[in-house]
């Protein structure tokens, strides 16, 4: 593994900007702070769920187009952007229409519970090649993001203000990614989110009846089954026993004891690239789209050890042309209806020939070095 | 209120239409059986939660486009289509792409738990207008659908295979209405679904610990509220306290002990027809546009004393061409993010100017005679 370093500057609106590897160049713009005015959490009673009420996010680039970048406007994320004013291999900042904020306004007094929105929300820049996407990374590209999540999770964990961490990236316009250029983002939380908390209940739930691990077995049940795409040593893709969506897709450590990305032994962190890869790989090549997808990290949530990291990932589609909708059932009842057997999702994934060239332990990277950039 | 009669008819393929009023004509179709193939249900260990896996419905009509009805092919819904095949007032039907069936195949046996998918999947047509819609319905046309709710919810609830009832809308093609004729949905199934149960969990959690009903507070604190959009005797119609979507209304109950549809008094009947047909009033006019919707009933499960009707309505919409996206946060971790203040969303819809006119009582209509029509 080499060592990357990490570079830490701010935007003149108080943004943290990180760049890992060799940094070319330095902030100086003159933007004012732009405080998001109003963001908070309210409890809604009737689930016992918060919800972030963000009405700054009203004025960022709308949810239903994709910024192709090919428009008037040159991509925010390019280098000599908005964002990142000058070359970079891999960068992370602090979003400008975050939910959550280290120090987030108060909340509004109202009859019913609010909080502040306490959190943070951060894009993470997987490469600077604008036209490139997760599934078409070259290896050291792909070892850097896993790097830069690795290194933010971590740090974002450690922060005693936060209850939950979450890496995921939307890809699509039609999943509400407004920009082309390829990226993720991260949430950190100072609540559990209802289906992690859920997730972990069953976790407990499982060991007090039956002695087990959920998520060994469920590893295992996978790795067995017809619903498998592809193993490695460390982790197991398969579409769930019970996927709520056509082509879902878990991708699951099968070592008892790896919960967090900071818990992956180097071969775990090669064999978690590898295992991404190829499912997002599968997923170009199943209807020879770029297929639109969520990809979501689940991360043990504190004190739970029986919890294998996972990372979940969700198409929309169900054909070339045609998508899952969710609509008043999923969205009312909480039910999910899916046309797929997720025996047959796996057979159509696993029956596709993609690339699987090999990734060297030796270009995999790991963030060592942590530099503050000097204020310009 | 009227009497209006039900005809039971039966489709070839086994499948039953129900035809409330005047009865114009009978079903002739030779169509063999059509058995769907492979539904059942699946337990997800993760959540608890079933997942109906209904591999039959891939043959429906696609997700992603409806059928305006001004194409080649004639609107199945409309008097003489492959539905109705006579004129009609307002018609119940069997799904002909069922997720759930009274005698649904035997599951498939694997690893994991997988159950019998049972229950009832039907499609109220609202009336025979295929240009029509919710919103302005006739009062002879709206007294019928809440009349046809009535007696279909209430026989559903009285079948001891069921242990939910929900009558809802899909509106648009953005929601997944394949056909754009007026028309709502009603699933019965054999299991509480998750959301109910957390809100049943929520109403006996506040009443063990504060000693109160939780929708009767709620409901009173929305009347008080800045989130009111209307009321009137028997409703309120308010932006939730912890709305999900930008313009999310529910129009809630304010009589403890009305916690089904077959518990409205007479003036309760015509006070819901009121409320609702003002909050899609208020819909259509926000944006000028026919606003898509989901609109879902929410019954009182099984032993829930303090739970009021209601019905939520979840438009997508937070300007004329944005619509919010739920995207990895919300679907792998159930946080909702909401870009608009409910105070603010509420503000708006109840400044609207939309037509009120009376509903008369006598215009309303009750299910009272029950006929089966002879087999043709």
């Amino acid at each position: 593994m080499r060592p990357l370093v990490r570079h830490e500057l701010f935007h003149a609106d108080g943004r943290r900007l990180l760049v890992y590897g060799d940094l070319c160049g330095s902030l100086d713009d003159a933007a004012a702070p732009d405080e998001p005015q109003g963001i908070h959490k309210r409890l809604d009673a009737f689930t016992g769920a918060w919800v972030a009420i963000a009405p700054a996010r009203n004025a960022r680039p709308l949810d239903s187009t994709a910024d192709t970048g090919g428009g008037a406007e040159p991509c925010p994320f390019c280098p000599g952007g908005r964002e990142v004013p000058f070359p970079y291999e891999a960068a992370v900042f602090d979003n400008r229409f975050p939910s959550f904020r280290p120090h987030p306004p108060p909340p509004p007094v109202l009859e019913e519970e609010t909080g502040p929105a306490v959190g943070r929300c951060e894009v993470v820049l997987y490469t600077q090649r604008h036209e490139a996407s997760f599934g078409c990374l070259s290896p050291a590209e792909l070892g850097r993001v896993l790097a830069v999540w690795i290194d933010r999770a971590r740090e974002l964990w450690s922060d005693p203000a936060h209850a939950y961490v979450c890496v995921f990236e939307n890809r699509g316009a039609e999943v509400g990614a407004t920009i082309a250029h390829p990226h993720g983002q991260i949430y950190a939380l100072d609540h559990v989110p209802p289906i992690v908390a859920a997730k972990a209940a069953a976790h407990r739930r499982h060991r007090e009846r039956a002695g087990g691990c959920l998520s060994c077995e469920a590893t295992d049940a996978d790795a067995r089954s017809e619903r498998v795409v592809s193993v490695n040593d460390s982790f197991v893709a398969a579409v769930p026993f019970a996927a709520r969506w056509p082509f879902e897709v878990a991708v699951r450590a099968r070592r008892h004891g790896l919960g967090r990305m900071a818990d992956l032994a180097p071969v775990e962190h090669r064999d978690l690239a590898l295992a991404l890869r190829d499912v997002v790989r599968r997923y170009d090549a199943l209807f020879d789209l770029p297929l639109p997808y969520m990809m979501v990290a689940q991360e043990a949530p504190a004190d739970e050890p029986d919890w294998h990291l996972a990372f979940e990932l969700y198409p929309l589609h169900r054909a070339p042309e045609v998508t899952k909708i969710r609509a008043s059932v999923e969205t009312g009842l909480g039910l999910y209806l899916n046309d797929v057997a997720p025996e047959d999702a796996a057979r159509r994934l696993a029956s596709l020939d993609v690339p699987a060239e090999p990734i060297d332990l030796d270009t995999l990277f790991t963030v060592t070095g942590r530099q503050q950039a000097p204020l310009s």
